[in-house]
């Protein structure tokens, strides 16, 4: 049970780094962007396990009171104008997440990107971009390569494809929406009203 | 290929005797029942097959502007008094349908069963019931039985599972959407409007 | 409830001529083609309503005995040569069934497209057309248009959007599941084995 | 901006606390049932945001060439004798989770329950439970209660809802993957050749 340890303490002190190594301003410009959508309606694009914590992301928003929807789900209406698309994708390569943003675009809505790579296609294509360290499947983040495969003592990694970004990304977006609850003097007891009776 | 054909005449015929076997009462007090509803919240609920015809159901109430959710998904949020619940099953057994059917009725929303069978656990525990026949998983309907395997010349189905009961339940709802149409003045152009452009 | 009867009679027709109007040359080559691949992977590819009815028909085949994946859910693996993607699209232009068609190809798998329009983006880049006529979200298909519209004495169509093909597509599919069921010798008991006990 | 820190320092230390707080002989056991699995099916199950970690934790065992479906999706198989079901909820009361959890013992497949509450209805019912703490939507556990406002100064809780589980959930499942990584003797280059190429 050794790896459980080391791959956990691995995937805390990813989380850690990340969080510090946001650029706040850009996290800033992104809260401010999706309270302009309030009257709008906010879409979260992501394939595999990016798309699963697009969906915990989604959840609470909903939870909030936003006009939210996941790409590909039934009830997903028309995008216009004016709309919010945030997608997700560590490697910001994912080719249908690149389809649906440039889309987006096209339909006139704006598009954030969460990825650890702002040079990326789905960066470069953005209207505006929120940098997330993390190994991802392209490969680990170059000044954290030899470190941390130094410490864990082989090159083999404990934490396959993108689950560094993946975590990282999930306690990211629970903790915008901490701040949103206290930007829009939400308390828990009004997300309660709102969550799922049947499940 | 004299399978393909045989099968699709079946399939057709099944249709047609579907629509031409429907209690139009009962479908008129559903209609009511989702005008009545459209301040609220309606809650689409099936497991496989079922549940893929309603949410392809789900996706054109979404289009005519009903606040339309599908169990399972994403931003599902909580149902409260007076919201409604469309559990569609077949054999009116699916356990997982009726778990979330009794969880309905205890908040106080309105369930309406769509099955083959009044008598099922679903029916019984429904608000109201639109009776549909299909041969589904638990066997063929009995008056349907003999004619059929006598016609097709052997004892094995054709339309295997519940295959008859879900196409029959796909073609009804869909012919349920353009009544809603009319009943609501919505045209087509309407519909596009609020379709997915992201796809 | 007059509109309920004359869309389902429609869809009944559209139903009909579609079946009639199948080359059925290209449904033989499909068949081929699929039971090639059984002991390689089966990918079905569709969004929104076309998407539902490509789960359905993706539950059978898993019924069938096939390695079969809706491409988007979870356990989706990789795709490599000599797999087998089926892409349904009525209009052939869904972008992101286009994305992933094209995905597919680059990395060697073999492209079914179903659709009603063979000159479309997904017709054209794919190995095998399978051309299901039904009027879809792009417009009637041509020599339907005025006869239909006589027929039904106005212009606004009874079947919104892609509904024709998405019927059309739920029972050619589900004829397709009959005439492999025969092909491969399985008997609906086979099937029932097969299918999900916790629901 | 300061909740966003305060929020995940909460996060980051209730996940510390949660693997800390493991019952390591527990894993141990959850490890064994899942390998003696190999060469037969496991389901998992979860709702809402626990389902969404839970198919995270699916598409990882994909990966590794485990025969592993999520409950709900198109091309889950009939679950028999000997079968391995995982189920997943944080108060262990989620409905459909327990009508799925019994349903899967009925039938004679082994039951494990990841949950804050082994007194549960899931805890009680299951074969096997990991206890994972966190304050999941009943409330916070009592031991921490009192400490955790006091800490953070507020009655307001800081990580709404079942977020804290959740998190701590998806890092333990992923300490979980690359523990079994060792012992199955898998690289990343072997979770790499089945990860999905068409995204």
């Amino acid at each position: 049970m050794k790896w459980l340890k080391v791959a956990t303490d691995e995937i805390v002190a990813g989380i850690k780094r990340s969080i510090e190594g946001l650029n706040l301003k850009d996290v800033e410009r992104m809260i401010e962007l999706m309270l302009e959508a309030r009257d709008k309606k906010i879409f979260i694009v992501g394939m595999g396990r990016s798309g699963f914590v697009g969906r915990a992301f989604a959840l609470r928003l909903m939870n909030l009171g936003f006009n939210v929807y996941f790409l590909g789900e039934t009830i997903t209406p028309a995008a216009g104008e004016g709309d919010l698309v945030i997608a997700i994708s560590g490697t910001g390569t994912t080719k249908i997440v690149l389809t649906a943003s440039a889309a987006a675009k096209e339909i006139g809505a704006t598009v954030i990107a969460v990825t650890s790579f702002p040079e990326s296609p789905l960066g470069k294509g953005a209207d505006h971009v929120v940098v997330l360290v993390g190994r991802t499947k392209m490969g680990w983040p170059k000044e954290k390569d030899y470190l941390a495969r130094q410490l864990i003592g082989e090159w083999e990694p404990l934490t396959p494809l993108g689950s560094i970004f993946e975590n990282n990304c999930m306690v990211f977006l629970d903790g915008l929406i901490v701040e949103l609850m206290h930007k829009l003097g939400r308390t828990e007891e009004n997300l309660k009203r709102r969550h799922a009776t049947i499940e």
